[in-house]
């Protein structure tokens, strides 16, 4: 396999399977990056990395003989050409990308079929915490008709910071990017658009809806002030970013938002800390369905891109059906959750 | 596809296979149950049911056209022979039989590698909470290192019934037969035997080791006490049937033991009642894991196996490698959990 994009999650998986528990069914041989001759440089010397073949032109990887590319180079542009090509040209695909997943996912999906091959991306949705599959595959014969998640680690880990230590916003932020969960400008953690465009890509596969990230209603988390914390404590509870969705099947009504929302004390969200995820799906026939899991950070990342890598090694011929989407007839943005509705 | 079994887990995958929510890609064709015919006499008559063949023989199953078979007929023998006999014809299978895995599991699932076909178990570890696919698939790039988890939704409906009204456990139990989340006789749900069987399955796909049911230490819960719950909650806490298990990988040392267990409140466990399942999963690269969702009942097991149907449905060429287990050098069992290592 080939991967593009030495980012810190691409190192993250190289790493992995360069270690000791590397799925043995899974050959890293190419890396493509832009400064690959500077970052090939700066790796350690190690009877793997000696087999590695290293490109900066992605057409390199395109003409080798790997079978599956993992995108880690983050970005829509040129990401969504590079994805296209890879999949016309035979090759299945694992992305953490989230935005063109959210964008463009549908399309990609639906060429994946047609060429037989695969498009994986459990990274770009939950990291760690595998809702991607529980709930494309291990649900799939149920109805649902709720979510309620936190879908940023990066936000959740500068708000859960800041309600521990009363620090301003700022501070956390230069926290989390100290901890590998932010990156320098976590600008669309906090202003919501990365949970937007992650609940997006959600509500494709929960409720079979296509909705595209842009009328998701996102409202930014970067003005919360410690002084809405304490508040939010005195009323017995903390803030977080939650993304929500219900999808009121027989009306075809979609209603989306992400924002920054009081959650009761003892709450499964208000005791999701750090960089995890959570999520609380509520079905028709088998009620109500929880996840959690760590949703930012490289490791994260890397764990769920293996799990990807270790499906499609295993059936290297599996036919992936593309979701059959419906348009909503409308779609509704925020409106105040009350107390006892915030899970 | 056709259904052996009309027991109420059956009836329930029966009915969604009829509802206005089945998945198109399933049509349900023959019904195989020792009483058929009375059974028959007993169900409505619809479009749907007008279409249905019904027999009490399962050689009419077995030589019939049905690709799939779900089998919901409980027990070990002889299942076991008619699991064989329709992976050996060449159907698929889903069931929801914990015990038939978690004995013969391995040779099942390599008999339906052997033959391309599938077998798909969903509903017995678990329910709809989607535990088999999120381990299996999702994160099958992880290493786990450690499971504790509430597998059994029957006795956890005792338990938090006993919690919650003060009584004792007769009339717990009577409640959760009448809530249809026990069979008239719980003995092995409340003796351990069934957490200790779907331990033994989640051992298999979590650590890749070899266990034998009979070799997880299963101590009973069905001498708790109102008393005991009085006690736990004097201490800060309450009592939950807790399924435990850590693998040493180096030193190939397993632990594995279900037994009632003081939880704290607050916690995951305490705050899990009724027929809810919860897991949480320990990982070396991504970090805790959680999990919950209904473990009892009719609907969540057909929540489980229609969605391990429309799995098959996707791609009936689908090639699923069994999976390769080790034996452990060594096999532990209980030890008392320290307050703070109770999840």
């Amino acid at each position: 396999m080939g991967l593009l994009g030495l980012s810190p999650a691409g190192l993250a998986v190289a790493a992995r399977l360069a270690g000791r528990d590397a799925p043995p069914s899974l050959e890293l041989t190419h890396i493509c990056d832009r400064r690959a001759r500077e970052k090939r440089a700066r790796q350690p010397e190690s009877p793997a990395s000696s087999q590695l073949t290293w490109t900066d032109r992605f057409d390199d990887l395109l003409t080798s003989d790997v079978d599956v590319i993992v995108e880690a180079v983050g970005g829509t542009e040129p990401v969504l050409d590079y994805l296209r090509a890879a999949l016309l040209t035979g090759k299945s695909v694992v992305t953490v990308n989230t935005q063109v997943v959210a964008h463009h996912g549908p399309a990609l999906l639906a060429l994946a079929e047609r060429q037989g091959r695969q498009l994986r991306f459990g990274a770009a949705v939950g990291g760690a915490m595998p809702i991607v599959r529980a709930v494309a595959d291990g649900l799939a014969g149920e109805r649902f008709t709720r979510i309620d998640a936190i879908l940023n680690g990066t936000t959740n880990a500068v708000l859960s910071r800041m309600e521990a230590s009363g620090c301003d916003i700022d501070t956390a932020i230069a926290e989390a990017c100290a901890n590998g969960y932010a990156e320098a400008d976590p600008a669309t953690d906090l202003d919501g658009m990365d949970a937007a465009a992650k609940l997006a890509i959600l509500c494709g596969l929960v409720f079979g809806v296509r909705v595209r990230p842009d009328v998701v209603d996102a409202r930014p988390t970067s003005g919360t002030k410690p002084g809405d914390l304490r508040d939010a404590s005195q009323r017995g509870g903390t803030i977080r970013q939650i993304a929500h969705a219900t999808f009121d099947e027989p009306r075809g009504v979609l209603v989306a938002w992400v924002a920054p929302t009081f959650v009761p004390s003892g709450s499964l969200f208000a005791r999701t800390t750090g960089p995890q995820n959570a999520a609380v799906l509520t079905g028709a026939y088998g009620g109500t369905v929880t996840l959690t899991g760590v949703g930012a950070g490289s490791e994260a990342m890397a764990v769920a891109v293996v799990s990807d890598l270790v499906t499609i090694a295993r059936d290297r011929a599996a036919v992936v059906p593309a979701p059959i989407l419906r348009d909503p007839a409308a779609v509704q943005g925020w409106r105040n959750l009350k107390l006892a509705e915030a899970v």
